[in-house]
């Protein structure tokens, strides 16, 4: 048996280096199973008590670019939607894309008139007799998640816009629905209060098994920003133009052209969107 | 005629200086007509096209802390809420001390049960058959405003409170109120919120006419802040002891002790700060 290392979380917490976590993490990230022993055996040589998590990690993404690119691409998920910042209009229009890939029709970014004041939504989403207004917290901070707070405030809109809502004629007998989207994750008070509201809530890991990063996975809606093929620079100029998915880019790629990237390198982009998308 | 000097304000905005209102903000502070004119003359022969409203500040207290240094306490009001911080703890004991002044009897920093959750409500007001639920917003920075969200997250967290509170038998009958207070302004959507949302709402100039600025001149409950006579350290000194108010100061001399003013000094601060609450 192997004496403990322990390591240190972004939070500050001290935890024992746990081999299982790493070789989930990259299964979930579809590398084949030759690629994790590899990987977990060269983590394992150079990992040291008090090494950081995002240090470990830093090792074996670079590690998993070199054997697939593609799984890469989905190991960096969580830092793909960090990349999507730093203002929180692209995370919008994915939980908006999300939405719609699960049969809504969605708007992004409504001005709504409440009962007492008028609000900005990020995300309407409609299907069937359902109406869903949705916030999206957006955090370019890894540490900082979603406290009560959030889901209070998201409250107080919902039931002001609602009222407002329900005084429209055609929407008798119709639901409406409150909710919040984070890239990162809830206090647990957030999502106790959040569930007992009857707010929709999504987040990096929660609901437990369909959290953003299973919706994403099972949707193929993966940021532009997992791609390893594209420079910061690159992603950037993209995000400006709108775009948010690898689908994005393949479906249109004369976007790679009006960002000024040379002709020999749309290839490995488009090969790698669309392996990201199929993937599994 | 004299022409108009542009002047910048704490916001970035451009205004014109208005006389007026240096002339008003000295007689608030009760200083003598002498020593207004003799101020705005000074000031008027020093500023310039772009000076700051700050720097002009300065000059106008600098000058009333040698005409009067009781007047300069009261004219640095403002800064002395800000003073109060960086923890937000002294600003609302300073707000439970205004309420039990106004008849409430109060408590500070409590953990409530509600409906979902549990919430630290920051101030309790009672008073007859009202209950009050305050949260206290408190920012050290002046260009931070109370946007709407923070109305929106105080109902939500009032009304999962007054749910629970509602349970109660003993509590039929009895009338409920959430609040937000305030040390700097609310936007417009933030008071429109509030007053439709039926939250009792004070900020630094809300009402217009009974603010926390002429609620604190009219009860003499003076932040210690305020005085001129303590060195920074000081004060921080005695907010960490639990005082908050000039009048604790007189009311127990004996702190000045505790925390090594030498003796020598006792006089002059305690006849500020009986001076402060007296002048109306």
């Amino acid at each position: 048996m192997k004496i403990p290392i322990s390591i240190v979380k972004k939070s500050g917490d001290i935890v024992v280096f746990d081999v299982e976590k790493l070789t989930n993490s990259l299964r979930r990230a579809s590398a084949g199973e030759n690629v994790i022993q590899q990987i977990v055996g060269e983590v394992q040589s150079t990992i040291y008590e008090g090494m950081t998590t995002s240090k470990i990690y830093k090792i074996a993404f670079d590690l998993l670019k070199k054997y697939s690119r593609v799984s890469a691409s989905k190991y960096k998920l969580k830092t793909a939607l960090f990349e999507l910042g730093p203002s929180g209009f692209p995370f919008e229009k994915l939980v908006g894309k999300l939405m719609a890939h699960e049969g809504f029709s969605t708007q992004v970014g409504v001005i709504v008139q409440g009962n007492c004041v008028s609000h900005e939504i990020d995300v309407i989403a409609d299907k069937d007799d359902q109406h869903c207004f949705i916030e999206c917290k957006f955090h370019s901070d890894q540490g900082r998640f979603c406290n009560v707070k959030i889901p209070l405030y998201v409250n107080s809109r919902f039931l002001d816009v609602e009222k407002q809502w329900k005084k429209q004629k055609s929407n008798e007998g119709k639901i409406s629905k409150g909710g919040v989207y984070t890239n990162t994750r809830f206090t647990s008070d957030a999502t106790q209060y959040g569930k007992c509201a009857g707010l929709l809530m999504a987040s990096w890991d929660y609901p437990f098994g369909n959290g953003l990063k299973e919706r994403i996975d099972k949707s193929g809606l993966h940021p532009l920003t997992a791609l390893t093929t594209l420079t910061k620079n690159e992603k950037t100029k993209l995000l400006d133009l709108g775009l948010v998915l690898c689908k994005e880019i393949y479906e249109n790629p004369e976007v790679l052209n009006q960002i000024g990237i040379s002709k020999p390198r749309h290839k490995n982009i488009i090969k790698d969107a669309k392996e990201l998308c199929s993937l599994h």
